[in-house]
């Protein structure tokens, strides 16, 4: 159903801010849906330059920023950035960071967004993200940015922590970075007049922050224009593809777990992906379910074949029956060649792009860069003129 | 003495920021000066956009940037800003704020700043000022910044008040902006590379702070590095010239204050300027004497004749010394003359400046801040490179 709503909102029917719609609002507190005449869209993403991406934040996010790619309407915009002024909140090696943004934007290109339709590009070389973020931090409540939970998770700290606590764990790590990044996300995506952004649910909240700021600094200076002067963005919400680790199916996939056989890359050569398979952690009971929460191993497997080819069957629960009479180890082999399949020409591409002289990959990084800019600086002299700078 | 001090350290000798030579320590915490060999100042300051100065400005900061100028030597780098990204901390009126940048941008030059010679820029056309806030932000503390207490005075808030205070006043006043300018303020400082920031002592918190910041960031990106990444600034603290209100001399002269006549623009007529000192507040007892805590009026106008000409004599006390004779209405007539004397061409030339056509101002304005930008890209790429975002 939540699917459906997507594509409906990305096909058919086009946003009318000012017109809500009761028959499909897909999503409780983001912008609803009208019928009016279409309007132009404008989707943006964004992903922290982590390196090589694995299969969770492959199945996560970007299949679908290409599958957007690939069917959006000739005078959509797309603009997918790699948000390095996001990865800088936590300490980053410089060597290290520089890498990984290679190799993310060599990624982005792998799995099938193509720099000649999508806008591809560094965060960090578009100066007006900082530029809009400081704008919107006039207007930005310390009260309603203290209880927003991501500062909390990310330095491990109970709910009820305060930004200002005396502690000394907390009043040591907490930089204003990190406490206000939700306004930096917020001028990500008001920048470039975005009206759809896809997000997953752990993002939902600071949409919706993104769109009260908008809403709000539209009515303190522009209250009579006919277009907004900040676009309200829309949330696609995803349908969650939550991919668990190989090693520990409690947890989610992730790039810092200590453990390399936990993730599979979409760089990984087969050999790499059947090791890694063959040792993912399941269980010894006979035959092959579905049950997260008994067999979360084998879950995981039966998820993984289902996400990386949905023709495989209508439900996970359904693949899972008709693979019943399977033994653990042909499970994995079939998890094997489904993956190699659908993962074999993002890894040739990313290895053709690896291996591109430094200079064409950084070309193709500033083009991209000088495009976004394009968009970004007319609505910096919108915003300025508004608000008596220009 | 700290008059003797400031000028040793712009004219004869020259900082070194890792040789502190203990003659001649002049402001505690801030750099200390060596006498090596002669190395490139750079002098950058800041005032915001508040409409034509008045002569509390003007004595207090515009005079010495003038001073600061003329006796630069030919390679120093002098930059003015006005800061308008500081002035949306607190609610503007967009119309009042564009007539307020183009007002003060012809003050500086009737003051006397050249363009040609000082780099006087909007600082809302250097997008880099937000950029370099937003990475120096990702190391800046928020404890340390909710202990800062500009914030509060500008609510008028108590000491004791915390950021996140839910008291219903606090709560829905304070905004990131406000609460985060002072790292702001340290990127505009650090942006140009910065040796030494003319500042009142109430700034003083928050150049010691940006010294902190550029000292931590040279420390992580570049231990080894010859020259540092970021310069750590130099204040130079001006000897205080309070003006205060004529209409109260408890408080600061002030551009918020509701009695027009409280203040003298540099934009005042001898008229105006006659009819505001006549009504200054002063007191029934005979004869000048200077008693700052029993005579504030009068002693605010025998201030404000030796401000405005040092030549009258070597001190207040003195001046009223010699002036014990005369009546209040000849005090206050001789105000009128000296300030008229001094405020003359000032005005002439402030008149000259707004009769231009908007146009021509506007291309002033843009060639400052189009040679601040390439100052501060330069910077901006040394940051990035050194952070692995180049």
């Amino acid at each position: 159903m939540l699917l459906r709503r997507t594509q409906h909102a990305l096909r058919g029917a086009t946003p009318s801010r000012f017109r809500p719609c009761a028959r499909c609002v897909w999503y409780n507190s983001a912008a609803s849906f009208g019928h009016a005449a279409p309007e132009r869209k404008v989707i943006f993403s964004g992903i922290q330059p982590t390196g090589v991406p694995h299969l969770g934040n492959y199945l996560g996010a970007l299949r679908q920023w290409v599958k957007l790619q690939d069917e959006a309407a000739p005078d959509t915009t797309l603009l997918y950035s790699i948000v390095d002024l996001h990865a800088i909140t936590v300490k980053q090696d410089a060597k290290q960071l520089a890498q990984w943004r290679k190799e993310m934007l060599a990624s982005l290109q792998a799995v099938g967004l193509r720099s000649d339709r999508s806008i591809l590009f560094y965060q960090s070389s578009v100066p007006q993200h900082a530029e809009l973020m400081w704008i919107l931090s006039c207007n930005a409540s310390m009260g309603y940015l203290g209880r927003m939970t991501q500062w909390k998770s990310k330095l491990a700290l109970p709910d009820s922590a305060s930004p200002l606590d005396s502690s000394p764990s907390n009043k040591s790590a907490l930089k204003l970075g990190l406490f206000s990044y939700p306004v930096l996300q917020a001028a990500d995506i008001l920048l470039y007049n975005t009206t759809h952004v896809p997000v997953g649910e752990d993002q939902a909240q600071h949409l919706e922050f993104a769109r009260e700021l908008a809403i709000s600094f539209n009515h303190t200076h522009a209250p009579q224009a006919e277009a907004p002067l900040l676009v309200p963005p829309t949330t696609i919400l995803s349908p969650a593809k939550r991919v668990m680790s190989l090693s520990n199916p409690a947890k989610k996939m992730s790039k810092s777990d200590a453990d390399v056989k936990s993730r599979i890359l979409i760089s990984d050569s087969k050999e790499e992906i059947r090791r890694k398979l063959r040792s993912a952690l399941t269980d010894s009971i006979e035959g092959i379910t579905y049950d997260r929460e008994n067999r979360p191993g084998v879950s995981n497997l039966v998820n993984l074949i289902y996400y990386m080819d949905e023709s495989v069957g209508a439900s996970p629960e359904m693949l899972a029956q008709d693979m019943q009479g399977l033994s653990m180890k042909a499970l994995k082999e079939k998890a094997v060649e489904t993956v190699e399949d659908r993962i074999r020409d993002v890894r040739e591409r990313y290895e053709y792009y690896m291996r591109l002289p430094p200079s064409e990959l950084g070309e193709l990084a500033e083009g991209g860069g000088q495009r976004a800019q394009d968009i970004a600086k007319g609505t910096m002299k919108r915003v300025r003129t508004a608000m008596g700078m220009a």
